[in-house]
């Protein structure tokens, strides 16, 4: 497969697709259509054809997609058959929220570390990991493997934890620190802005109350 | 004036320029050009122009935009002014994290009640408000003037849930459940669906090691 560049919206629908074929699968679906997948996910089946595309278009031949295929090969391209190795700074609610989610670890990423500066949460144990101080930070980074950091701490702190990071040689940054970060090339950040969702709510609360005056 | 359709992405966008402003005002700047903007925000000044384009363009003249007027504006269109009403059903981890989470009432979001099934959290307290029993919701959405329901429960639970906080009259969902929702037209759905953020977060790992080969 030839590799060209492909636009975030293309990547940021990979995984809906995955999550759509994997429950296909799971109910013993063996192909599908692009018209009913199209149905049952409400987008445009020529959108997903356009979507699909971009990866060689997965062979659809005669009747549909074959389910386990696709599921394998977007799984693939997501980098789904590959461990990740996970700390999260900041050992406050959202911090012990995302070390208990078990789900993270059914993909395949891992959380090694739990890390905060609040040093009276030293040892403190969330789904057996116990919370660390942040000196450990860089040691632990290094002898673990960890390739990706998560930021679950006030945006005050969140630059300079991301520096440390970085210089440790993580390759991403899971950032719900309300900033943005700024990151040398080559660093993947994912932000998730929780008030910046709120926002896009709220705006669209008042958008449709005005269309129905 | 005018109102016209504005695309999901620019509607996306807005937040963060709201907080950036925020951020300038709060440092006491004046006025700012696309320009500068466009350098502090890493966005081209033609994407931010275009952007205010939507709602008029916000008059920039001579020098820049009068950074507190901006603020206000985009505030408005957000819908900043209004105070919202939220239920958040799931009192686990995320739930608590989120009814935690200070920021979220200063931008008006009001956290008034807290639902889990399992009977065993009644009566507990998160930041003072006590999880109530889910018999409870109906008649507490409909006594607190709820607006927005906010679903930090696993994905068996969502959809069900979901057509209860409907029938309540609920304008808005924010969805943390890994599903899709399917409501009526006028219900506004904002998903955080974060295995996917995750997922997206491997695929440009994956991706980055790829092209350094």
């Amino acid at each position: 497969m030839e590799e060209k560049e492909i636009s975030q919206a293309v990547i940021g629908r990979l995984p809906r697709y995955f999550r759509y074929l994997g429950e296909l699968k799971d109910q013993g679906v063996e192909r599908i259509s692009s018209q009913e997948l199209s149905r049952i996910m409400h987008v445009t089946a020529s959108q997903i054809r356009q979507d699909f595309n971009n990866f060689g278009g997965f062979g659809q031949q005669g009747y549909g997609y074959n389910v386990e295929y696709l599921y394998t090969e977007i799984g693939k391209i997501l980098g789904m058959h590959k461990k990740h190795n996970l700390v999260i700074v900041g050992a406050g609610h959202l911090g012990q929220a995302l070390a208990n989610y078990m789900n993270f670890e059914r993909r395949g990423f891992l959380i090694k570390g739990l890390f905060d500066q609040d040093t009276s949460l030293t040892g403190m144990l969330v789904r057996g990991i116990p919370v660390r101080p942040m000196e450990e930070l860089e040691n632990f980074i290094l002898e673990n493997e960890i390739d990706i950091g998560v930021l679950t701490i006030p945006k005050e702190g969140a630059i300079p934890v991301s520096k440390r990071l970085v210089k440790c040689g993580v390759k991403a940054i899971w950032n719900f620190a309300h900033v943005d970060l700024d990151v040398p090339e080559g660093v993947q950040v994912e932000n998730v802005h929780l008030s910046d969702s709120l926002m896009k709510l709220s705006y669209n609360i008042t958008r449709f109350e005005k269309e129905q005056r």
